[in-house]
Parts: structure tokens; sequence; C-alpha cells
């Protein structure tokens, strides 16, 4: 089992701060707390994608790579990447760089995002909500299978004996599928026997375990072995000194800093 | 005056040798050798982008940030942002983020690309080659300017009001025109009164001073004041213990690796 913490990179701005320092300072604790993440023992830390104003992370792998720098042992990995709004050759060319700088600690994790900004921003249309999902996470898992691609697809310009570099430290760069409540999405990551991750930020766990079955189901008609059929499960926690203090809500300014959204809980049960 | 390094991390790969392993070596080394650099007082390092198995900087930004982890004082740079290929959105947030991070020390150098690698991969025309250019730099200077974006072109699906997060630390991070030989290139980055760097790789500089008078007139009658339009240049350097080494090329092996691919040298004059 292996656990984690997962950060949206708040942005806490207010209206009577001056943004670009209050960012600035929110952006060196979030590395200061990966830094202390990984000299506890944990095993992962994420860096979700937004496009807000609350939130710094709308180019996850450039805070990872910072995060690299300053840690020796803890996995770094997005949560989520919000794959449908992005060019995968992108994604691949910037985690496949985290991981040469980690030395083989980047991960991914896919999604089709929970958050709708991205399609006005990069002019997508709700319509393709799925389509443009299933079409990216087939060429990413394209680009990270071969070097050489030739691949043609709807949402993107054909590839015709394109490589894509550089090359990742690890033979695979982890990816994981991110799901919501849809049960096709369940099914999907099961068929293509990719390791699943829950995106719980609201809500009981145990209800989720019949969608969890289904993945499992889809994996072994699919014909992949048990060991590679992986689930990763969020949920929301709070830190502080003391028990006490996490049950009362009074907890110190320090550990409210830590705005943690959330921890991974990812095995093969 | 202010001198700095670029570099191209050269993946050092060859066919005997395990890549993964080499790649991330050339990685460690690389950033290694931007925190020399930064204890050594140089002002600036710039990561070159491109897309080919002997170059490790298809995404820029991702080492710069893991670099701006281990620096205090260097200012980190693109050298040069492949902004025709590029979504100028993804290019400000990926800056953006790299500026919170260093607290203020990104800049980028924006140019047309001098290899042709990202057309294909990008699935882009070469007929478009100034125009992709010329108005995607037009956008990425619009979202510096602004938090809300309204703006329409032919490369780029619209925005519509919307914003583009984070938003730097510096009030405007210094985007430099990166030229080759171009006159027209020269007089574009005077009349937009950007700074101006002046890629020669190969060649003497002082063939450039006709179109540097060229920059500085465009500027001029563009009503820019002369303190804006900064003039930065390349050459090509050895590095090595002595002065005879370096002549000699009889250099050592840890001044072979810095492989320096060439040197700012930007000023007002």
């Amino acid at each position: 089992m292996e656990i984690g913490i997962d950060s949206f990179a708040s942005a806490m701005i207010s209206s009577n701060t001056n943004n670009a320092i209050t960012s600035s300072q929110a952006m060196s604790e979030l590395l200061e707390r990966i830094e202390k993440a990984d000299e506890s023992g944990l095993h992962l830390f994420g860096i979700g994608e937004h496009h807000r104003k609350e939130f710094l992370d709308s180019a996850p792998a450039v805070i990872l790579a910072a995060a690299a720098s300053r840690t020796k042992q803890i996995k770094l990995t997005s949560a989520v990447t919000v794959l449908s709004a992005a060019d995968p050759v992108r994604v691949f060319q910037n985690f496949a760089t985290l991981d040469l700088i980690s030395k083989g600690r980047a991960e991914m994790v896919v999604g089709r995002g929970s958050f709708t900004e991205s399609f006005p921003l990069f002019g997508l249309d709700f319509h393709d909500y799925d389509a443009l999902f299933s079409e990216k996470l087939e060429l990413l898992l394209t680009i990270r299978k071969q070097e050489v691609v030739n691949w043609s697809g709807k949402f993107r310009p054909a590839l015709k004996n394109q490589s894509i570099y550089p090359r990742p430290f690890q033979s695979q760069i982890p990816i994981w599928v991110g799901v919501g409540g849809t049960p096709e999405s369940f099914i999907r990551a099961g068929s293509l026997g990719l390791p699943l991750m829950v995106a719980v930020i609201g809500g009981d766990t145990h209800r989720f375990r019949p969608l969890i079955d289904l993945y499992k189901e889809a994996g072994k008609r699919a014909g992949h072995p048990p060991e590679v059929l992986k689930v990763g499960l969020h949920s929301l926690g709070y830190i502080a000194n003391t028990s006490q203090e996490t049950s009362t809500g009074s907890v110190e300014s320090r550990a409210a800093l830590f705005r943690i959204h959330s921890k991974y809980i990812s095995g093969s049960t």
C-alpha cells in the first residue's frame, strides 16, 4: 500500500493583499510541504491541474520539477492531468522530462477533469467530453509504448513516423486513469489494464465498491493479470498536531495551511 | 551588461550505452552546471527547445523549474521557446509558474525556431512559418498585459472573456524576440518595442550591425524609448581551466561536458 497527499496549489489570494507576493509565498510553502512529505516517508505527492484564479496549478509538471530538485524518494504525480484539453505529445514530453530530473519518480493520473474551465480556454466542445479523453488517452499510451509513432485521430494533427523526446528514465511512466462516478470510466480503465484512481473529494468511499468490481471484471475479461489492476482512492484529510485538534477544527494556522485535499490509498486490493 | 550561458541539454547518448541512464545523468549534470553558474555570479541561464533525440530540452520550463529550486539569483530563460508551434496560453502558464517558483527570475526568448522538426510534430504548415509566429506573439503579449483576454485569430481557438492563470511574480515577464538573419524580424521586434536576442551560433557577430540598426530605427519610429530597445547577442564559447586549453582544444573532460553553446551579452548598446 502507498499513501500520499494531493494539493491544488491554493493561491491564497484575497482582495487586500498583493497577489504576486501571496502567490509566490503560497508556492514556496507548497514546495516546502512536498519536501516535508518526502522526509516523513510518504510515498507520493500529487499536484492537480486547474485554470482558475484560486489555484496555482495550471502547469503541474513545472511545479513537480521544482519539487523533484528538493526531494529524494517521493513519487511525483499529476492529480489529475486534464488530458482532454491537452496535447498528449506535450504531456508526455513534460512528464518524461520530470522523470529524467527525478530519476524515475514521475507518475501521471489522467482524467477528463471535474471542472469545466478548460473547455472555453482551449476551444473545446462539451459534446466531445468523452471522445476527447478517449482519443487522447489512446495516443498517450502509444507514445509511452513506442519511440516512433504513426497515429491519426479527430482532435489532433496526425503523426507520421514521428518520434517523441525525451524518452523517460522509467521504461514506462505509470499512467493512472482518474475517474469520478461514471461506470463506463471504470470499465474503460479495466479494459485497458491501467491502474485506477478514484477521485472522491466528498462523500463515502464505500459507495464506489460496485464500480471497482466493474473495473476488476472488465480487466479480467480483457485478459489483464490481477497485479496490474491497482486501485487508488482519495479521501479528505485534516492535519494537526493532535487528533483532537483535527476533530474540533481548532487546528493551528500551520496545520491549516496544509490545505490537504485528499490522500491516496493505493494498492492491489 | 548581463552575461549568461545557453544549453540545448545534450542527451549525450550513443548506441552502446543505456540511454535512460545516460539521459538522466546528462540532466543531473546540466542542473549542476546551472547551480555553478548561479554561484559564480553569471546573470542568466537559458535552455533551448528541440524535439529530437540528441537534445533533452523539449520542455524547457520543466528543466528551468528544477533549476529554480537549486539557485538563488540567476535569471532563467528559454532560448528559444518555439512559439510558432506552441499554444501561447500554455507557454504563459508554464513561465508564470516558473516565475512564481523563482520569485521573479523567469524570462522568455521566443522565436520561430531554427530547426524544422516541430512542424510535422505539431501538424503545422511551412507556408504559415511567419504568420504563426506573428499571431502567437501578439496573443502572448496580450496575455502578459491583461488578466482578462478577448482575442481571436487563425491558428488557435478564440478567447472570450478568458483569464489565464497563474499570474506571474513580476508585473511583466520579460519577453525577448529571438531572431536569425531575417531583416523583417529585426524590424518587427523594434516596432513592438521588445528586446532583441540575436541568435548567432556560427559566424561573425559584426555582420549583424546593419540589422541591429534596422531594429533601433524601427523602435524609434514606433515611439519606443531607447532604454527598452535592448540587444542580446549569442556567440560560441569554450570553457577550460586555462586559455591555452581552450585554444588548443585539449580541454579536460569536465570542461568538455559543459557543451557551452553560446553566451549572452545583452545591454542597451
